[in-house]
């Protein structure tokens, strides 16, 4: 492993209540700006996907940095962040809006500049029941699919969604896309963003072709983001950016000098030989891994001492044959492999720089994923 | 795959907003039933580990059933059933009680019959240090390894461990272990759970022998409390029983019929072919994954239906050639591979009997990881 960047200091151990989340402001700003500035540089506009951070405090950060709205998964989140002022929003994801989240959308709506993705005409049906009467148009962008083949149609049938969705009442503004084929590997990056770019000029060209607005297309990840030629694309997406993890500095999209937050960790027990435990456990690390990754997180300070095996409260690290490892006691940084699910296991982010204690921020929206 | 029992039934789709987690009363209170009745006529104490739960509800009827007390994995677990009177506690965890630990343990301690683990002599000098002038000395639990190879010491050196523990004013009341190996697999169980057994005993003669209490011998997982000869053993520590999962129905340790808690999930996309797409992903239904079962995840009324990949907030399920499928709009329920990780995503738990909503619960402990 190559260690091109140290990682930012801890406070002191006695400040920290292990398994804990530690956020440095310095380089989180950073990278803030860093992807503001590369995307108005490209004349392109900045939503970023704030299921990430799930923060109000962060998402306040990203739209002083210039951001035009917020990107999130879920109507919960949507709400999260409405009730804190964010109120300009794109649901990236194809809604159901049936039974109890029909009265919710329809009320969000009527608070927030909202948009949301669908990819059907059933759904679009589902969805223009859900606001009928309200005073002003839902506005959609169809789901197109970019290689991932999770969710959204073919780029060039993306007219009939926009047909059946102008037929249910809505407005639809454009398009969508996640490559999100991109997270296969470090050397799929450029070729995922190559299929969004292409994806969304074959949709606009299908919208337009069909009578519909396409001023929106609207691309997203961090690695594609990053290294997309702007094209058609209006907007990106990207949402890891603001803190790093490890499988960002795996597929080139951040420098392990970048990372932003770690969990911090104590070393519970050396009982077994070969071995130290942390009490960062799945509970805490989560499971997420890429195929292409070895182990659970890395220790900055430890190369050698690798997260092999997680249970929920325990992670079992091994440690290379005469390699440094972290005595009984000591606090350590763990940088884990995908941040977006282990910031949702916590209820808050604790905030340093330069290895002080500066704040303590809540995750507002931890597990609004309904 | 074998269909020996068939979902417990769902309230009506627009009571429920997806994904939700939705516990079958009938089947839960039939399964604290059975375990304390199995192990009442073994003469062994059932202290169920609370993590699984992390709910006051159900342990409140696990202790109206009989049980001894509660197991929990950490000292924010802990404080959350002590806040409610569950004052009976055992962390089952090597704590190292240094940092914000200290003051904690000590403060629980004095309001609750606490005992906890520990694995090593710098642990329990740290254990001492921590509860040092308190009225009474805290009682704590030598681990021991049966085979898992995560914490704990081998068996025969229990004493060494509770000789520091003993010299730092702790009282060595016994040892514990935990056979989670058993998870390797269904043709692992018996012998682990054997292993289990034996590695108690050999720690309950080590301690003796070295003059030291060992009246408390815990072992504890729900395949292996489910088998095992009681032997020395004096108390077990399932959890998963509680509600069952797919895992557990593969080890042999519960029935598909038996399963009292399952993901209730929307169809939300069925754009691309063979596959439908639920939303319920890894924020929802974990990433936990034993490596003998494919999928993440299995839906009792679509058997050709198999939740294949996640992301963050999708489920992409393959459909089986000819098999049948749920359409958009349709709420199905998701038996999850591992129960545990899977409730502590949630704020609550909804109850139903009958298919009839009854309650909805709190789950008091999520995140209490600390």
């Amino acid at each position: 492993m190559d260690r091109d960047g140290r990682p930012f200091d801890l406070p002191a151990p006695d400040e920290l209540d292990t398994p804990c989340l530690v956020v440095d402001l310095d380089r989180l700003e950073a990278n803030l700006a860093g992807m503001a500035g590369l995307l108005a540089g490209r004349g392109v506009a900045l939503r970023p996907h704030a299921k990430t951070h799930k923060s109000v405090a962060v998402a306040s950060r990203q739209l002083a940095a210039g951001a035009a709205g917020l990107t999130v998964a879920s109507l919960g989140e949507a709400e999260a962040f409405a009730d804190a002022g964010c109120d300009d929003l794109f649901v990236a994801y194809p809604l159901w809006a049936a039974g109890p989240k029909a009265a919710r959308l329809r009320a969000l709506q009527e608070r927030a500049r909202l948009s949301v993705g669908v990819d059907s005409a059933a759904a679009a049906a589902v969805l223009g029941a859900a606001v009928a009467g309200s005073g002003r148009p839902l506005q959609v962008l169809v789901e197109v699919d970019a290689g991932l083949h999770r969710t959204g149609v073919p780029p060039g049938r993306a007219a009939t969604v926009a047909d059946a969705a102008g037929r249910a009442g809505l407005e639809v503004v454009g398009a969508f896309a996640h490559a999100g084929h991109a997270y296969l590997g470090p050397d799929r990056v450029a070729a995922a963003a190559d299929d969004e770019r292409r994806a969304l000029e074959v949709a606009q060209s299908a919208l337009l072709r069909a009578g519909h607005e396409a001023w929106v297309l609207s691309a997203g990840s961090t690695p594609t983001a990053a290294r997309s030629a702007a094209g058609a694309v209006t907007e990106e997406r990207p949402g890891t950016y603001a803190f790093g993890d490890r499988q960002q500095v795996g597929l080139g999209s951040c420098r392990r000098d970048q990372v932003a937050l770690v969990v911090a960790a104590t070393v519970v027990s050396a009982a077994a030989p070969g071995q130290v435990v942390l009490d960062a456990g799945s509970k805490a690390l989560s499971m997420d891994r890429p195929a292409w990754l070895a182990g659970h997180g890395e220790l900055p300070a430890y190369p050698g001492v690798t997260p092999a095996r997680l249970s929920e409260e325990h992670a079992v690290c091994e440690v290379a044959p005469g390699a440094a490892a972290p005595p009984p006691g000591e606090v350590v940084a763990v940088v884990p492999n995908h941040v977006c699910p282990v910031v949702n296991l916590f209820d808050q982010l604790l905030v340093v720089r330069a290895g002080q204690l500066v704040d303590a921020w809540p995750v507002d929206a931890r597990g609004r994923s309904t």
